[in-house]
């Protein structure tokens, strides 16, 4: 489903006109869709239902409590990366005991909290980390699921910055290390080896990488079983890509189950995955508005009052995000660079847009539920925007935008 | 001056040792020197001596508080592009007097709370901002001083994302439109036209495009005073390199001035420069702590507790940064990545260093003083990191670390 939709040329946040939202809110502002979030968690539990399934959402990729908060109530479970992200899941009312804890450098205050809150698993990436795991689970006594995150050598065939199967990547080990990390698991009283994990990456539009990586997962799995050491689950991680452009032919949850389900057949494992952007990326838009029309050279500008400390993706990543005027209006169409205020060339939203807008027109920059609000930074000294979930006709200001006093509230000027 | 040096094998800032730094106030933490900031106003303010000089810091590369107050106590005006910046350099005891308003996309409201602040004047980037800057003045019976910000289409020969004097950026208005704008400003009883401004990029290492651009200038200059326009500066913007590794060759502002000196000879006017990186730059440090070492399939990695979402310019810039070990002890160095705990391949703060270290070490990422901490998120939900200003033998956390309650304070979850 598509909650942004236009009634009377006008968008909607499913019943709410995204002109309302930005006259009561202000702008910029992050508008995120409580349907489409829903409709996309089923889409990935209707899917994956011929198994015993965890759905670990992750929280990385859009970690407002209202969010989190949504998905704990559909029975999701949570990919953590962070203490912050474990506090937050709490927070929202997520269930401790379907957390999986991921990440590369987690320090030791991170993994006793961990502890303490009982998450179901650690994902350990090195033998450093498993060693460090080990003697803080034996100095609390407190016994640790752990998995280990495998890097299955694979190019996923997406934005560098954002593959992560690689053997040349700081994530994971080779499964050739796993299994000398598994003797490991199997010798220690407080660890148990409860799964396998692995993640090739984000915004994946193909299915070939995950079927490859799975092949090295199971076989790893398989020798585990007759090595004696019987897994309850299997991690796939999360990567599936969400369509940005209408052209983009993405997989959808139905087509990747029927990758996962040859290799599950049979098993008596658990299935755990890792969707994100999957998720909640189509759920959100950024709501802007033109402060100036401006000509340079022969090439016209949009500049908006949203920037690159907002919404980084496509400054960080080349990104490419549709960008729509709120009202739909009969006029000619001219070519727009849709920039922000920020005072440096990568503040560039868009190049090349076709739009009929005026001084004061608003824009939706789509897709951007994930990896928006949850990427911005006060740079130039800008506050950070608003947050609000739209529910049917119901609008939630689910974050307030910040205040010029809170950028500074916690500095000090010596005497 | 470096003021950060190794005594004993131990990295000092001034004279207060990395290493007590890190214990009294954790990783990752910013470090900046004060000497170091004044020493590098000083050379600025020598150098330009020869003429009438406001030397405006550009805000935007290191908005603390602190250093902030620091640079106002020496005399500084400030270069700001929003109303934040505004802000933090009243609230740090700057003159309002001595403060240009620069960027692309200035809101109403921010360009009435700098009316009423009474800053020096508006540095004006195309023709719709010079209306509504007409209109609130008037509207407001408060009259601007105003610049136009002019692009002289010169290739800064510096990294695309921070080059701005290109005809196709968003930046400024083209010479011929200046010259229009200027009668339009003539004419107004709320503006006057007070400079003539310009930018063309950061992080230029060679002297020859600011020769260039300063040509175009000051022929406007001398056209606008052919038309009775008598303007009270010149505002050659900022953009003065760096050293970032030892073999940098960068001019230094006495080379810097020799180019302005030939175009400032016998003119009644005064200089405004915005140096920002120039300043602070070289003053600050990253001062993080590797969590674990790992190799993977022949590659080593120190994975350090400071990130991306921390310091991001080495996944932004693709920019390079010494860093180096607090310790410095006699041993085998090895090659390493050095990356934090973000999950994504971007983060990665240094590729191939060679480093003597073990788990536990403190490490230094130099040259951090700059478009350091005013670009780090909370991404991961990870917090931001603290930061101290050291004075000789003192130290002072000018800013705290942020707590993980303050990750979330601002958000609602709906009943």
């Amino acid at each position: 489903m598509n909650p942004f939709v236009y009634r009377d040329n006008l968008l909607h946040a499913e019943k709410v006109s995204c002109a309302e939202l930005a006259e009561a809110y202000g702008t910029p502002c992050y508008v995120y869709s409580k349907a489409a979030i829903q409709d996309r968690y089923h889409a990935f539990a209707d899917a994956l239902q011929g198994w015993p399934t965890k759905i670990c959402y992750s929280v990385k990729a859009n970690s407002s409590l209202a969010v989190l908060n949504l998905l704990a109530q559909l029975g999701a479970g949570f990919d953590i990366v962070s203490a912050g992200e474990l506090e937050r899941v709490v927070r929202a009312g997520g269930d401790a005991g379907k957390i999986v804890f991921s990440g590369v450098a987690k320090r030791a205050d991170e993994i006793r909290r961990a502890l303490l809150a009982g998450i179901y698993c650690f994902n350990i990436e090195s033998r450093a980390e498993l060693e460090r795991m080990e003697s803080i689970a034996r100095e609390m006594d407190i016994p640790a699921n752990v998995s280990l995150r495998v890097n299955p050598d694979v190019d996923p065939n997406t934005h560098p910055y954002i593959s992560t199967g690689l053997k040349e990547n700081k994530f994971g080990v080779s499964i050739e290390q796993a299994r000398e990390l598994y003797r490991q698991v199997a010798d220690s009283r407080y660890l148990h080896a409860t799964g396998v994990d692995c993640h090739i990456g984000s915004q994946l539009l193909d299915l070939a990488p995950f079927q490859f990586c799975f092949e090295k997962i199971f076989e790893l799995v398989d020798w585990l079983d007759e090595q004696g050491v019987r897994l309850q689950h299997v991690d796939v991680g999360g990567g599936l890509g969400i369509p940005y452009a209408h052209a983009d032919q993405v997989p959808d949850p139905v087509q990747y189950a029927r990758v996962i389900a040859p290799f599950m057949q049979g098993r008596q494992l658990e299935l755990v995955v890792e969707p994100g952007r999957a998720i909640v990326g189509n759920a959100g838009l950024l709501l802007c508005r033109v402060e100036y029309l401006k000509n340079s050279a022969g090439r016209n500008f949009a500049l908006v009052d949203a920037a690159m400390n907002d919404f980084l993706r496509p400054s960080l990543y080349s990104a490419w995000h549709q960008i729509s005027a709120v009202h739909r209006e009969d006029g000619d169409e001219v070519l727009y660079d849709v920039a922000g205020p920020v005072c440096e060339s990568a503040d560039l939203l868009g190049c090349q847009r076709s739009l009929c807008i005026r001084e004061g027109s608003l824009l939706a920059i789509h897709d951007a539920g994930a990896y928006g609000f949850v990427m911005a930074s006060n740079y130039n000294s800008r506050m950070r925007p608003a947050e609000v979930l739209v529910d049917g006709e119901q609008a939630w200001l689910v974050r307030k935008r910040e205040s010029i006093e809170q950028l500074f509230a916690d500095e000090v000027i010596p005497d």
